[in-house]
C-alpha cells in the first residue's frame, strides 16, 4: 500500500463485533492489530466534504433469481379463467366510438346502443400472442436506451403528483420551478432510468399548452426516455412530433423504434375512458409504448378479495392490451398490475401493505403467463420521510422486483399515495433502488473469490484487514450509499445525530448545483423550441378547463 | 348493514384514486355514490382514542413461497467444497481442552501441543447426518411452544445490546429496569415469538448471579421460550435448571425436549473459544438447542469476497454443528448466518446491505442442502428511527425471508449495529413483522375470492363499497397496521404531523401500562425465587470481572 492509497481505518470496527455475544468491554485487540492504518475516528462520508454522492455507473439491473410465485400453477389459470369469463359474460365499457369500431371488426361484441364491449376468449388470447416480449425504449440519447421485458429492470422517477414537498419550503401545489428541479434531480440519480412523467403537476402553465412546455423541459433538460399523457389525441401527436425532433430521426424510423410511452390506466371497475382510449389508438397505431395499467384498489374499485381484484385487473389489463394489438399488431405494450387496498375502517387508499406486495408478485405471474413486459411501482402512503416511508417503499420494491418487475413507475420520489412528490424522497429512493440494484449484483463464485489462499493467510484468530487479498479489492467491493450512517454514535452525535431525511435534503442541494444540462444538438434545440412556439400560437391543444 | 355495524367511510379515498394520471380535480362521484356511508375525515385509527393496538394473533407465519437462491447449484457445492477444504487442509482452533479431546476420539486431527483441529470431509458430512431437520422448543407455556425448521418461521426480540433508548430517556447504559421492561414488551407483542437474549444487558446485576436474575425475569415476567448466554458451564446449567423448574418436568423429560437455547458464535477467523464450546458441551449433551453463528464480517473477520467469507462462515458452522453432533447424535442445533460487511473507507460494520441481504439468501441455501434449520436476523446500523432503520431493517427481513430463514434472532429492537435496543424500535419492527407474516398468508383463490358475482354486480363504473361480498368480508380483509398513518395530509397536520417513531412510542406506553404478567403457578414462581436465591447465597458464578 503506497502512502497515496485512501486509507482502510479500522477504529470503528470493534464495538459491534460482538453482535450476538453478550456485551463485554470492545476487543481492541483485533483493531489494534490493524497497525499501520491510519485511523479515522467513526468513517466520515465523501459528501460530507463537499463532493458529490459516489453512484453506480448508469446501467440496467437484471434479475437473475426466480421470482417469487405466489400462487400455485393451478391457481393462476384459475385466476386466468375468471378474467376471461369477465370479459366473455360482463364485457367492458370502451368510451370511445373508433376504439368500439375497431374492436367489433375484430370480432369482439360490441352491444348496440352501447359503450358495453364483450370478447369471446379466443380472441384474446389470440390477439394478446402477437405483442412483443421485450421492448427497446429509445432515449434521445442512445445510451440511455431502455430494454423493458425479460430479466432487466428499469426504475422510474416518480410521475403525476400534484403537490410537492422539499425540507426548506413545505408541502406546495405543482409548478414548473419545481417541476424543473425535479427532472434536473431525476437526470442526475443514475439509478433513475427515465422520467416516468411529470414528477409534479406544473399548474403554473396553462392545460391547453402544459404538454409542450413540460416536454420541452423533459426533453432539455434530461437525456433519459420521457412518457406522454394520453389527455385527448392531439397531446399525444404533439409528444411524439417532439421527442422524433429530439433524437433527430425520420418518421418512418420513429415508428419502428419506440420512442415514448404512455401509461393508460384503466377506470377501474372495467372502463377504458376516451382520452385513454385515444392514447392507444395514437401510439399503438405508431408503433409507440402503451402500458395497460389497472388502478384496481381492492374494496374500492375491485373486489375486497385479492383473488377478485387481480382477476379484475388481469381482465382489463387484457382488454388492454388486445386494444393495442387490434390497432398494430405487435405494438408494444406492457402488462401493468397496480392493485393496493383501502384501509376498510377509512376508506383511505394503502401502499407498501402485505397486500400490495403479494398483488405485485401476482401480477407478475400473471405477466410472465402472457409472455409481457411487467410494469410495478414503489409506492408509499406517508406523509413525511419517515420509516413508515422507508418502510412502505421496500416492501412495495420487495413486491416489484421479487414478483419480476421490468418497469418501476415511481421509482424515486413517490409520497402520500401520489398526492406528493419529494425532493428529499427522490434522494432517499435512489439510495433504495442502487441498494436494489447491488442486491441483484451476482456473487461470483470461482478461485478468486472463494479466498482460500487468504484464508489461509490469515488464520484462525487473524485478521483480513492488511492482506493482499483485501487491499486489491477494497475500494469496490461493496455497495457505497449516499445516506446510510454508519459512523459510531458518538461521532454521529458530535455531527448533529443527523437523519435520513436531512441527509437526503443535502444531497438534494448538492446535485441540483452540481446539476449540468445533457448535451444536446443546438438545431436539434432550436426546432424543439420552435415546435413549441408554434404550436402555443396555434393554441395548443384547447382546453374546456 | 345494521346501525350497530361500524361505519366504512370512503372520504380519504378519492385523492389518490387517480395515481398514473396527471393531476386533476378528484373525481367525487365514486366517494358520493357510497351513499349512506357514513364520512369520517381522515380515518382515526384505533390506538388514537386510547385503545391497545390491534395485533395478529399469536402464531408463526410459514413460508409458503420458494426461497430465493443468489448462486447456482454448482456454485453452491463450490463454496461447500471450499468449506470442507478449511476444515480439511487449515482447520481451526478449539480452545477448550475436552472439546478437543471429544473430537480427537470421533477422528478428528488434533494438533499436538496445538489447539488446531482438522476435519475430514467424510467426517464432517457423516456427523453433520444426525442433526434433526426440525426442532420443536418448548416455552413454559405449551402454546408458545416454536417449530424451528422446514418452513417454519420464528421471530425473536432484540438480544445482547449494551445500551438502551427511549424518546424519553435517550440513550443510556443497560440495567435491569429497562431490560425488565423490554421483556414486558417483547411479551406483550405477539409476533416476537420468543425472547432471543437479554434485550438489553442489565448491567446493575452483578455478574456473578446476572444470568440468575436475568433468567428469573425472563421466565416469570414472559412465558416464551428463552436463551442462556454460554459464559462458562455452570451459567449453562443454572439456566437449563431453571427452565426445567418453569417447566415443572423432570431432567429426563428436559433432555427429550428442547427448552431453551444458546447462541453460538465462533470468534471468526476459524476459532471456538471456550466458553462457547462448553456452551455446546453442557447444552448438546443434555439435548438442548444449540445455534451456530458464525459472526463473519467480510473484509474484517472473513475475506473481502462474499464467495469467501460465506465459506467461511460455513467452515466455522459446520465445525460447531459437528461439534454438537459428536457431543451427542442428534442433539438439535441451527445453521446461523451472520455475514455482513464492513464500510471500507472507516471500518464500520454494517447491515441491512446488498451483501448482507445476500449472504443472508445463501446461508439458507447452504442451510437447506445440509437439512439445518436456518436462522438469519432483523439488523440495522441506524443510531436513530429514521428512515434508515426502517429501509435497513426491512432489507434485512427480505434477505432473511426469502432466504428461507426459520429463526430469525433480533428480530424486534435491534438498533446501532446491535449497540442499542431501542423501544420504539422493538414496537416499529413489530409491525415490520406483522407485514411480513401477513405477506406470508396465502392468496385464498376460490369461487368466493374470484368474486365474479360480485364484480358482475357492480359492473363497469360502479363501486364495491357496499355490496354484500365486501361488507361480509371488510372488517379482517386486510392487515391492520399499529403504526402506518394513512390519514390524508390535511387531518394528519391537524393531528400534529406524527412520525413513525414517535407513534411508537405511544404504543410502547399504551402496552406497558396495560401489561399483566403471564399466569404462572405460585409453586414454581416460588421454586423459581428459592433456586435463584440459593445460588446468590453460593456466589453464583464467580467472576474474575
Amino acid at each position: 500500500m503506497t502512502t497515496d492509497d485512501p486509507a482502510l481505518p479500522a477504529a470503528a470496527l470493534a464495538p459491534a463485533a460482538s453482535a450476538d455475544a453478550p456485551a463485554t468491554p470492545a476487543p481492541a485487540t483485533e483493531v489494534e492489530a490493524a497497525g499501520g492504518l491510519r485511523r479515522r475516528r467513526g468513517g466520515r462520508v465523501e459528501h460530507e466534504r463537499n463532493r458529490l454522492p459516489i453512484q453506480r455507473p448508469w446501467a440496467q439491473p437484471t434479475l437473475r433469481y426466480a421470482p417469487t410465485e405466489v400462487v400455485s400453477a393451478d391457481e393462476l389459470e384459475s385466476i386466468h379463467d375468471a378474467s376471461l369469463r369477465i370479459l366473455e359474460e360482463f364485457g367492458m365499457d370502451f368510451l370511445d366510438a373508433e376504439a368500439r369500431e375497431l374492436l367489433r371488426a375484430a370480432g369482439a361484441q360490441v352491444e348496440a346502443g352501447s359503450q358495453r364491449v364483450r370478447f369471446e376468449r379466443a380472441m384474446v388470447l389470440e390477439r394478446i400472442r402477437t405483442a412483443p416480449a421485450t421492448v427497446l425504449l429509445h432515449a434521445r440519447n442512445p445510451e440511455r436506451h431502455l430494454t423493458v421485458g425479460g430479466n432487466a429492470i428499469a426504475f422510474g422517477s416518480v410521475a403525476s403528483a400534484p403537490n410537492v414537498f422539499d425540507l426548506d419550503g413545505g408541502r406546495r401545489v405543482g409548478n414548473r420551478a419545481d417541476y424543473r428541479n425535479l427532472i434536473r434531480l431525476a437526470q442526475s440519480l443514475h439509478i433513475v432510468h427515465f422520467i416516468a412523467g411529470y414528477p409534479v403537476e406544473p399548474i403554473d402553465i396553462h392545460p391547453s399548452i402544459r404538454h409542450l412546455d413540460a416536454t420541452y423541459d423533459a426533453l432539455t433538460l434530461s437525456d433519459k426516455a420521457i412518457h406522454a399523457y394520453s389527455l385527448g389525441r392531439q397531446r399525444n401527436r404533439d409528444c411524439l412530433e417532439m421527442v422524433r425532433i429530439a433524437r433527430g430521426v425520420d418518421e418512418a424510423t420513429l415508428e419502428r423504434e419506440p420512442s415514448i410511452f404512455t401509461i393508460i390506466n384503466s377506470s377501474s371497475p372495467l372502463r377504458l375512458d376516451g382520452p385513454m382510449l385515444q392514447g392507444i389508438l395514437e401510439f399503438s397505431s405508431r408503433g409507440q409504448f402503451v402500458v395497460m395499467t389497472p388502478f384496481t384498489l381492492a374494496g374500492a374499485m375491485a373486489p375486497v378479495t385479492l383473488a377478485g381484484a387481480v382477476a379484475q385487473q388481469n381482465a382489463e389489463a387484457l382488454a388492454g392490451v388486445v386494444m393495442t394489438q387490434v390497432v398494430r399488431p405487435g405494438a408494444p405494450v406492457a402488462y401493468g398490475g397496480f392493485t393496493s387496498n383501502v384501509d376498510m375502517q377509512s376508506g383511505a387508499p394503502a401502499f407498501g401493505t402485505p397486500e400490495y406486495m403479494r398483488t405485485a408478485m401476482l401480477g407478475g405471474q400473471l405477466a410472465r403467463r402472457y409472455g409481457l413486459p411487467y410494469r410495478s411501482s414503489n409506492v408509499s402512503a406517508a406523509n413525511s420521510l419517515d420509516a413508515q416511508a422507508a418502510y412502505e417503499s421496500v416492501f412495495s420494491l420487495w413486491g416489484a422486483i421479487m414478483g419480476g418487475a421490468n418497469f418501476v413507475m415511481h421509482g424515486a420520489g413517490w409520497m402520500e399515495g401520489g398526492l406528493h412528490a419529494g425532493f428529499e424522497k427522490m434522494v432517499l429512493d435512489a439510495e433504495l433502488l442502487q441498494m436494489v440494484a447491488a442486491f441483484l449484483d451476482p456473487i461470483v463464485v470461482d478461485e478468486e473469490t472463494l479466498a482460500l489462499d487468504a484464508i489461509r493467510e490469515v488464520g484462525p484468530g487473524g485478521h483480513f484487514f492488511g492482506v493482499a487479498h483485501t487491499q486489491a479489492r477494497f475500494r469496490t467491493a461493496f455497495h457505497r450509499p449516499m445516506i446510510s450512517d454508519w459512523r459510531n454514535y458518538e461521532s454521529w452525535q458530535e455531527a448533529g445525530s443527523p437523519e435520513a431525511a436531512g441527509k437526503a435534503g443535502r444531497i438534494v442541494k448538492e446535485l441540483l448545483a452540481a446539476y449540468k444540462p445533457p448535451a444536446i444538438d443546438p438545431a436539434i434545440e432550436e426546432e424543439l423550441a420552435a415546435f413549441v412556439a408554434r404550436r402555443t400560437a396555434e393554441g395548443g391543444v384547447p382546453t374546456d378547463y
